[in-house]
């Protein structure tokens, strides 16, 4: 096997809590994320997205989703009682975070705050992100939905992140719809245009080329890697965090205990949840589109029913709204 | 998304009943072959792999298994009376095959015979292949395990390849443990050696890079390209055939009849058996191991203690006779 040798740059970012909390609202127990707080720690990985750091007072359905939707710095005190190496990550989404919730870094757990943005609200994550930067924050801000995006747009977009100060800028596969020559078309123009900011990666499954991506990426030296434990994320989940410890050359880095979390929790949580390689979300991928109508057609009653879905998603007769 | 114009030269070849067989023991019935080849043959899929042509004198167990282990030409007749655009192929093993079972093309539903081999058998596997070409039949040799073969062993045996009748030369991913830039480096490889000969890929998806392997092998000119509907296949599995229909850009393929498949038989049968992306197989993909280990513990009453798994793959104290 290829040693991947020029991997060994490379740090990991688990979003189990974060982006698998799409798949089951959140509802993960203390228990649950202490034991994945100290099986990340135990395997070398190097930050844990603990959940989102969003307003409830900005989003509907705040009142049932779990803590993690809403992180607060006091329950996370509780929850994390002793800070190991594993250092911890939120993700903000412009439109939804009251900055006013972010302490300063020496008041809070946090080390990492992450900004998600489209490319035509670059401007306002820019804003989000300089402030936690000046609030002692590690930052990234991640571009969602490049596959939609025009390339003068994003030209401009890349250009403003150039000028500010934050640390890592993330290439997003939110509709799980690029392949490993797609992810080296835009890491070599990031690299381009981004000359001084270090790169992260994000993807999603559902044409199976999760890892793939995520892969290419890291050979043309892509630092940040996002990944989630057994690929646990919203529709066809994520690259696996086990995946990348199986295979980045860092030194540092055992399987064995996210293994262990696996073995667990995650089997027993798989049975009751629903994420991974679903034909309607390798439909949307393949079409280049949203899963959110994969995931609708995956809650109807004809959720195993895929020609007519394939059907309805290249018969614009038949969703007009698409 | 990258239109991979490169593999408008590629062809399918489904075997969902030839390696998903040895999931389920062949136990698929004449009605779920029926079918399958309908809906391939809708979907423009070139080849179906029907099943194994080993003799059942030379293979233990062999009352067990279901028709599509040991076809049968009379049957076959049988099962399909009408034979449509999707060409029909069969597997032999070396040293598993009765050369007399082997009727001239002419007298066969079969166009295509695959010559399964290790690299040490390879001029036993060039005898058959020669002898089912004389018969007027398309032949292959499929060289597997390449990820534990020596370098001076494959140049001999590719060197022997490229002297005989022999149409096209395999590139077999047994243990799932290739990825992307080894695939290339094999295809190049092969390319290199084989100048007169078509190359075809066949992978596993231990390590959820089958469909990345398959169209890196696809983008640099391999032809024949192995997978199965779903992903059925020994262990983690093959490329899945929908994924394959959806990004080739054969002007040909058509998704939507293999999707029916896979709404019509392929969930139901997932639920009682398994294949695809599991721990163990993970793990033996990642240690570049036969997956029989996985399938054993998968097998056994500790199925979902992957760490005790792991730990015995990777001591070799405990398991002595690895």
């Amino acid at each position: 096997m290829t040693i991947h040798s020029k991997t060994s740059h490379c740090k990991i970012v688990d979003c189990t809590v974060r982006d698998g909390g799409l798949v089951n609202n959140w509802d993960f127990s203390v228990e649950f994320v202490q034991d994945l707080y100290q099986s990340l720690n135990e395997s070398g990985v190097e930050y844990m997205e603990i959940g989102y750091k969003n307003s409830p007072r900005l989003l509907k359905g705040a009142d049932q989703a779990g803590p993690w939707r809403f992180l607060d710095d006091d329950f996370l005190r509780k929850v994390i009682p002793h800070k190991l190496n594993t250092k911890l990550s939120a993700l903000v989404d412009v439109g939804r975070v009251d900055e006013n919730d972010i302490l300063p870094r020496s008041e809070s757990l946090l080390d990492l705050i992450r900004v998600a943005t489209y490319a035509r609200d670059t401007e306002k994550a820019i804003e989000l992100g300089t402030l936690f930067h000046e609030r002692g924050y590690e930052t990234t801000i991640n571009i969602m939905a490049l596959s939609n995006v025009m390339d003068n747009e994003l030209n401009e977009a890349l250009a403003m992140i150039g000028d500010s100060p934050i640390d890592v800028v993330y290439i997003v596969d939110s509709y799980g719809s690029l392949d490993p020559d797609d992810m080296r078309f835009l890491v070599e123009k990031f690299k381009r245009t981004l000359k001084h900011k270090r790169l992260g990666v994000h993807t999603h499954n559902n044409m199976q080329l999760a890892f793939a991506n995520t892969l290419a990426a890291a050979d043309l030296g892509v630092e940040l890697l996002d990944a989630s434990v057994y690929g646990m994320g919203r529709a066809a989940g994520n690259t696996p965090t086990e995946l990348l410890l199986a295979k980045l050359t860092n030194p540092s880095y055992s399987l064995r205990p996210v293994l262990g979390m696996i073995e667990r929790h995650m089997l027993k949580l798989r049975e009751k949840e629903e994420w991974g390689y679903l034909i309607p979300d390798m439909i949307t991928g393949t079409l280049d589109e949203h899963p959110r109508s994969a995931m609708g057609w995956r809650a109807s009653a004809e959720r195993d029913r895929f020609t007519d879905f394939y059907d309805k998603m290249t018969t614009p007769e038949i969703f007009p709204g698409k």
